[in-house]
């Protein structure tokens, strides 16, 4: 039966259909109702229809229960606890299947807003059939003709405010702290008020390179010699030196061909996932049901085809890989050290999947470049640890790596590196091709050469001296210890982040301002929908700039603060059944990333910790590596005892220990 | 007829259909095609069909058909000439007809494809009976099963290469020029070579505020204090003061109850647009044809319904809108000052228009703000020049002038204030529904403490002195009078923005090249697809640092440039009938944003050009205004003469005269 036919038969049992043009049908079901968007033109005009209208009807409320059966289904229910999303509330932009289930519900809604509206529209003909037709203006659609006239616009200001009220509703209506982080006091920070000062236990400047002399003198330095902005786009009178050299840095950081810097990582991931999946031909995205919100949007923004596999789940990738043919282009998306878990993404696993099934990898070691690895390349590094340090400070790609076999990986300059910005790190031709073409890169102004020259300098310092991340993790594995001797429950995982679970809402904000008020400790409450209900827990991020007497007394804050708001210690979390992984039955034995032998725990290197009243540790080496590095571009060095700034005396107030 | 009854007369007729479970058909009928992802399962399915098969090929030429024509017709070629865009190449991000045309054709090759993988399989059936099917696997598509073994993977450096080839063969691939501002020499620059200066006179640091003396001094001060980055997002550890003071200056700066900070006014165009219209139900954009990729990517990822409206065609625009009813939701979306052409948005007449038809309104102000109005809010401020001069440094609205009624205003950091960041204004409701629902701005680092106290400082200077933007549009004049009396053809416009035009691909970067390599001066080749083919352009940006003798020098430089090259002028644009304004029959009569008695031209207040060597202007009130807003935060402010560092002496190399 050909399609004409077919339409012959509609035609012939529907009066409606009968009566009218099929130019006119066509039109009606391409275009969207102006009133409700979800609906083409015709299905609103279906739901005036005697027998269609109930079938719509019908429909509408079939839609409604398949939301409601798909926001019960475990393994949606599993995939929302691990992203912290609740399907009924407003948060859909993380979650696929709440943003499906929430267009099938709008569907689901405005099919039965027409029908109402149809209704209405019947009634109050029927009430004011003396009422002058309003008349018809070309073009507009033919609904449009029968509406009364509209007495007002939409009320905006009304809107804004129910959508905030929802935040306040669900608790998570934010309240930013306001912190001033103090360079010469490392890590103090001032308050609102300039003479509150209070101690930073969650800032993501994980290494304390903020404030690193040789990234604040190399700054200064920059400052003078090249102004605040770069003043252009990188086309236009916004590409110095500092931006080439820094991205050559950067490839060479990751022993790749080439690297490109954009204004944060979060633009870094989004540009280059949605330039990459709307440019490969029938693109299929494998991403991580945890990965972070930039990745999200830019897979989203691609238009690509999306599928989310569970949380570090090979063998659910590997079942959603080998649906799809493998000439098929794809692309694996997963991080290295996820942020709020602490738990790691298997790289080398995924690397195999990815060669397996003819996948590219894009890896984000966002929360790893800096701190991973002897150069503090990232975890991929940190994983052919004794490789990669043999290799010294060559640029070249070591086959076989599992640094070497990651396609992309992105990083920032704004957490280890105490910096702004982000980048993505490749093959020559696959950096050339975003460059060439993601608008988030192309059209906007290039980061500003003094900051530029402060990362650049911070990943110079850090790739020539691995003290910093070293003592970083000694005093993570401290804090560890002295919470996990008071029973405070710290979710399991290798990595430095220390999530203390708190597990609900009203206790974490109050756990957060105690710690605050009564202690003067800085931890932000992590709440939904940044994790999961009923996993809000208080993120600790511990540098090496925290004494062993900030480490004992963090301990004691925080014991005081279990006791006095009556929060669930380990011993109650397992007598519950435990949750995130505290308090489980059967205990995982963690190995740390950095293992023992790495971190020199023993003979005569043998790692020091830092006490209170103890100068800073400065590498002396490392400062001088970078300083080389930048002579070219600056000048001549100003020295101490010379006319103009002198090295090493900023911030002034910080007594330094050289290291030799 | 009711819809079961349908279906059993297709079941009846098709073999088909007849054989497969109805809960087969609805799986085949909602997932896409592994192979073919423009098509469901069922389409693809259904190219095997003898019937339907033919029915799709026939669809396939069809919609090629629809797409050739859709790119030929009249206002669709007008719109892709506006915005530059060309259907037939690779450049669909900025044109939805092009985007839409695209999948029209990618569904129509995919179909194509579809049938003929449909027909090989038969042939590979019929030729190789014996073969064992693969083991079918479970969740795997049926025509997966029937796929013969994949014997590789997608070559994606291949592809690459090709997406790369494109961009040299249309000549849009760029190289970018290697400049580094000198803060002592602006409006000077050095090369990738330290040694080779040239002039800049295309940089967006519109008034130098990126080596303005107080800039400098603050952003000194500021990373003594607080070092390089914020360590974290606004949520967490990375809310300073400076944060928050900025954001309420910017307030005060539009005269609106609130202003939020985004690592650039890209971030800000994208994730405010991009929250606006994925939150308001049913919200429809109108957006002008010439807008900013930031803003048709924020409209884009929406996925709220876009209209694009001519370029500043008002009636185009009241036509668009009276086709909605009054309460659907509605943004339009337009710039007050183009950056490419130079001419203005008509802010009054689009405020009446939104009124009218129950809109709010978008206005990007990143190329007027710091150069327009009495304290450089921008084109909204000026159009109540007189006004707003009045109200003095009030922060409250004044109910009825255009800034007011515009609803949301998007400004930059990054050109006139010398800085980097973006910012968008408005109601405080509107502001803090931004605030806390686009990801754009929760999830990214916050910019550096240094650097926003780059930009306050410089907003502070520039809405306390108005000399600079003055200055400025003198030199304007003086610069479109020199290259009008050599027939140098500009596109008239009343701003700041100089685009001369050239008009052909080669010859623009030809131009370039000569005016750096001869005349060392820097103006980058405008080109497809920034600008529409033939309407090629070098866009100069005049400052307030370029001297007369510069002035007059440029003019020189690029009369031989247009002598060398044999390129266009005046008299021969007119020849060929105009083109872009150049050279009409019909010469419109440009009145320049700020006139006369604002500009100051006579009386004994009358503006001095700078002349080479004199020393550069600053005013010591601003200075102090600055200073004294900043020294809360920054503590004790630190005098020549006095221990630390001394203000004004940077960069030292410049001289400057303190303006009383």
């Amino acid at each position: 039966m050909d399609k004409l036919s077919l339409l012959s038969k509609f035609t012939s049992s529907c009066p409606f259909l009968g009566r009218t043009k099929t130019s006119s049908l066509r039109a009606l079901c391409t275009s969207a109702s102006p009133h409700f968007p979800s609906l083409t033109r015709l299905t609103e005009k279906a739901t005036e229809c005697p027998v269609m209208g109930a079938a719509l009807a019908k429909r509408s409320g079939q839609l409604v229960q398949s939301f409601a059966s798909l926001a019960q289904s475990i393994d949606v229910v599993k995939i929302h606890q691990d992203k912290g999303v609740d399907v009924t509330s407003g948060s859909i932009e993380k979650c696929p299947h709440a943003s499906k289930a929430l267009a099938a519900a709008r569907t689901a809604e405005e099919l039965a807003s027409a029908k109402k509206r149809s209704d209405a529209l019947k009634a109050a003909k029927a009430a004011a059939p003396q009422a002058a037709a309003p008349k018809p203006s070309q073009g507009t659609s033919p609904d449009l003709r029968q509406c009364p006239a509209h007495t007002g616009s939409f009320n905006y200001e009304h809107f804004y405010a129910n959508e905030l009220q929802k935040k306040h509703d669900d608790k998570s209506y934010r309240y930013f702290n306001t912190i001033n982080r103090l360079a010469a006091k490392f890590p103090f920070a001032h308050t609102a008020d300039t003479k509150t000062e209070v101690e930073v236990w969650c800032s993501n400047d994980y290494l304390g390179m903020g404030n690193n002399p040789v990234v604040l003198e190399t700054m200064h330095r920059a400052l003078d010699k090249y102004g605040h902005g770069a003043g252009g786009t990188r086309n236009i009178a916004g590409n110095g030196s500092w931006h080439v050299n820094l991205e050559k840095e950067l490839a060479a950081l990751h022993r790749k061909p080439a690297a490109l810097v954009f204004s944060s990582c979060y633009v870094a991931n989004d540009a280059t996932l949605s330039t990459l999946g709307a440019k490969l031909p029938g693109c299929v995205y494998f991403s991580d049901s945890s990965n972070h919100a930039s990745m999200i949007q830019g897979i989203r923004h691609s238009g690509a085809k999306k599928v989310i596999w569970k949380h570090n789940d090979l063998t659910d990738l590997e079942n959603k890989l080998k649906e799809w043919p493998k000439e098929t282009p794809k692309i694996i998306a997963f991080e290295s050290v996820y942020s709020m878990c602490g738990s790691l993404g298997p790289i080398k696993e995924i690397c195999d999947l990815a060669d397996k099934y003819g996948a590219i990898t894009f890896l984000d070691e966002v929360h790893a470049v800096g701190l991973y690895g002897p150069r503090g390349a990232g975890l991929a590094e940190h994983l052919d640890y004794d490789v990669h340090e043999a290799a010294g400070q060559s640029p070249d790609p070591i086959p076989g790596t599992i640094m070497d076999r990651v396609d992309v990986i992105s990083g920032t300059l704004g957490k280890a590196y105490g910096a702004i910005g982000g980048y993505v790190a490749g093959s020559a031709k696959l950096i050339d091709m975003i460059r060439s073409y993601a608008p988030g890169f192309i059209f906007t102004t290039s980061l500003p050469p003094v900051t530029i020259a402060g990362a650049h300098a911070s990943i110079v310092y850090q790739k020539t001296y691995n003290g910093d991340r070293k003592l970083m993790q000694w005093n993570v594995r401290e804090v560890k210890k002295r919470f996990s001797k008071l029973g405070i429950p710290v979710i399991p995982g290798p990595s430095h982040i220390v999530p203390v679970l708190i597990g609900d809402a009203a206790q974490v904000k109050q756990a957060s301002d105690h710690l605050l008020q009564k202690h003067g400790i800085y931890v932000q409450a992590i709440n939904y929908p940044t994790v999961a209900r009923g996993e809000e827990r208080l993120r600790f991020t511990i540098t090496p700039g925290h004494t062993l007497e900030q480490l004992d007394r963090v301990a004691v804050a925080l014991d005081d603060t279990f006791t006095t708001l009556s929060i669930k210690r380990e011993a109650d979390w397992a007598a519950v059944g435990g949750r995130c992984g505290v308090g489980s039955v059967v205990k995982e034995t963690i190995t740390p990333i950095w293992n023992d032998a790495q971190l020199c725990l023993t003979g005569p290197a043998a790692l020091v910790p830092r006490r209170t009243g103890e100068a800073r540790r400065v590498d002396a080496h490392a400062i001088e590596v970078a300083r080389q590095q930048f002579d070219g571009l600056l000048g001549l060095r100003m020295r101490t005892g010379t006319a103009g700034r002198r090295p090493l005396d900023i911030p002034s107030a910080m007594p330094l220990t050289v290291v030799a």
